[in-house]
């Protein structure tokens, strides 16, 4: 569906510079966008790519100081070019209210209107699933585990016993919610499995990716707080408590009985010890080793992390120890030459 | 069920110090807990929570020297908690011997008694299902691959072809056992596979996490050590051999060909490259990267890893290199002077 | 099927050292082979062994120049035990032809000749699965996605939708290619997704391994180029273009919009940055973490990563920080001495 460029502004809530009536009927990424396509300037890497471009429009943001045959110039570039994405690139339709075949319902499972359960999903005792939600094929959720209103579960997720999915929430294919949290005890005999009884609760609007493992907690539940998204392939222990609007990158894991406070920004393969707390705001950058407390709105860095002035300080100073043994040695020779 | 503490002391064997008659009705975290419940003291940093806490009784080690007005002092803590986890959150029971309609079980398959196949498990050709083997919803069983008596395979396992499982094994949802081992050789024409004719066993009572991959050997079997405890998201690479009682935490990966020697401990986001041999008892720092042979009870950290005193040492010298840099610029200053 | 070393030299190309009369019956490592086993020695480190071993011959390196009762010198020793392997340890034949009744196959896809859907499987609309391909038990083949000619897709595998995998390509079991790309803007209400509208396009004869994840692009594809082999584990960012004949091994993360050129060898636990470049040939370190474009041919090592024999050099100015100190100390005494 085309669209003017003086659409579009209107649509992103935008202020055009360039010519309204030019049309618009797809978007593409800078490096690769020709007559007719939208494109947009996020990341100031990108920038010298302007130059090249045969984009029809660039939304900008409205600091952007370049100059361009059209811009479209917005306060939240990213969000804008959401909307473009959705509008020219429309998503698949949710799949019509329906049980397929071959899925396993439960009789003691409770469901609730405009569900979709995907062929070969198994729901089982105790289960439910609240109104409008998608639980796509080969999917698993276990005894008395819940999964929110409009919730979508992606093909071959398995949700454990007692876990409790919110409204809204997304996980991706793979991940596994609520599996035994790693506890044991040395004894003489060997070793002993400490049973592990609490749940794992994913509150509204969280976004699990593929492949992530979500430990349920020993006494009390592992916890994900609202609006928080994972990347994929990433390890919470059991009794995480990760708290709200928090951003966690691929590959990270966080140890047990560890504390995320909220708006949390945590890179990618970054490994953060269990008994400890992340303050509200903080930074990790991406594969830090974090093993003691982090103060709120701190950024760390490195392993094992330091605030990031001092780990990238420490950095620099390692890349500068030949130098200075230079300079001891220079010294040497000085005061060699001088005793003789 | 209810409990006197008297009945307590008896059940975890051990000394009670205070009301024998004071009743419990639950389990809790010693943060959390209130009247009637009984809690742990397991780890050190938690013991400032004995002052606040409302718990009805605190189950402490033997030689715990605080003061609360219940206190049951055992041998191991963890195993006396164990067993009130046990008592008062029981586990869901074992499934019913059963093998669901929507599985596909090969006739040329060897099924033991007391046995459960869920929904949509897949058991291949010349498999052999111990009795009371349990095998979840949505698994896969290879051919000629054997599940030991009492195994528990969790939803949505995989188990290639030609693997063994031991008795009383537990697998968690998303693993996969027995993956072809990445072997390639560059040839003339671009990259040739080598074949992966090896199988994996993993021995009695392993406990292996979720969304794992180990992957089958080239000629030889990968193996798992009775007893070893696996984390999530862990690789092993193909030939590797873990010994008897080990633990190997989340995220962690083993290259191909290398060996674990007994009652070795490897923490999370460890990296092990390949044929090496890490001795009998050693300890291995979280984020570690382990790049030569490690001798037994030996403590290894970092990356590159060191013995962990020194690898402590040297990163207690790059934070000081700054201090040294001062002390040979006033060295400097100081002869610069003399000689003017 | 047993064979004379005169055979098995002309079967691999190689020159016999020995016994051409002698019978071989199976393969075996270095390390246990026996009467009648042929092996090979691939590795250095193994070298020792030929004086242990009891292999009735050992493939060796054209160069070898050590002595043992029987050598095949050859000039790929892994490629020529490869044809060894596939000799005396056959693969299991690949399944008959066959859509197994439990699969659900869309009406509205397209199937070629000689395929196999596994158990459970499910092929939504619009999927195409060409010639020969196979999918085994409980995987998933989402809307409009295409399996290559004689492609082996694994027990539990999962593709989105609109993606397409190439001829001869392998995924191993619990992979997830196409869940959406890690894409978030913060706004006044919380965080806003941003739609992830692109696929994935595996080329032909890539294998990838046992759980990773591939996110789907933004706009474009995310990309594995022609002969590229990935190891387990492995996360590939949205938009990522890796190049042809590049190996990547397990558990390395690459983060959204990087591009990876033909035959780049990437180590294991390998952290890759965002929307930079790696060139042509370059070589990445195990553990390694990449911030910065990487020039062709060009190795890299430690994190934050440098080129391989300056990052070498850090780590052992690092070790000789407290000899430095005792140096400054020492001149310190002088002067000091001097000064009194």
């Amino acid at each position: 569906m085309k669209l003017t460029l003086n659409k579009i502004a209107e649509i992103v809530d935008g202020d055009l510079e360039g010519d309204g009536s030019a049309i618009v009927h797809d978007v593409a990424e800078i490096q690769n966008a020709g007559k007719g396509e939208i494109t947009f300037l996020g990341n100031p890497k990108y920038e010298h790519f302007v130059n090249d471009t045969e984009a029809e429009a660039i939304i900008v943001d409205q600091d952007y100081d370049g100059q361009y045959k059209n811009l479209i110039k917005v306060k939240n570039v990213n969000l804008a070019f959401s909307k473009m994405l959705d509008h020219f690139r429309p998503s698949p339709p949710k799949p019509e209210p329906k049980i397929e075949k071959s899925a396993f319902v439960s009789e003691k499972a409770i469901l609730g209107v405009d569900i979709y359960i995907g062929h070969n999903v198994v729901v089982e005792d105790g289960a439910v699933i609240e109104n409008g939600a998608v639980i796509k094929s080969n999917s698993y959720i276990g005894v008395d585990s819940r999964v929110g209103a409009n919730a979508l579960i992606n093909p071959r997720v398995t949700i454990y016993h007692n876990c409790t999915i919110g409204e809204d929430v997304i996980i991706h294919s793979g991940t596994v919610i609520g599996s035994d949290g790693y506890g044991y005890t040395r004894t003489d005999g060997g070793i002993e499995k400490i049973p592990q009884k609490g749940g794992v609760v994913i509150e509204d609007n969280v976004e699990v990716g593929a492949n992530c493992t979500i430990d349920r907690g020993t006494i009390s539940d592992t916890r994900i707080g609202r609006g928080t998204k994972l990347d994929n392939l990433i390890q919470l222990g059991h009794n995480v408590k990760v708290g709200k609007y928090c951003f966690i990158v691929a590959q990270t894991g966080i140890a047990g009985s560890t504390t995320i406070e909220d708006g949390v920004t945590i890179a990618g393969q970054v490994g953060i010890a269990g008994h400890i707390r992340i303050g509200k705001g903080a930074r990790i950058a991406a594969k830090s080793g974090i093993t003691k407390d982090v103060p709120p709105d701190t950024t760390m860095f490195w392993y094992p992390a330091r605030e990031q002035r001092q780990a990238r300080k420490d950095i620099i100073n390692i890349r500068r120890i030949s130098k200075l043994k230079d300079r001891v040695k220079e010294l040497e020779k000085i005061i060699e030459t001088k005793k003789g």
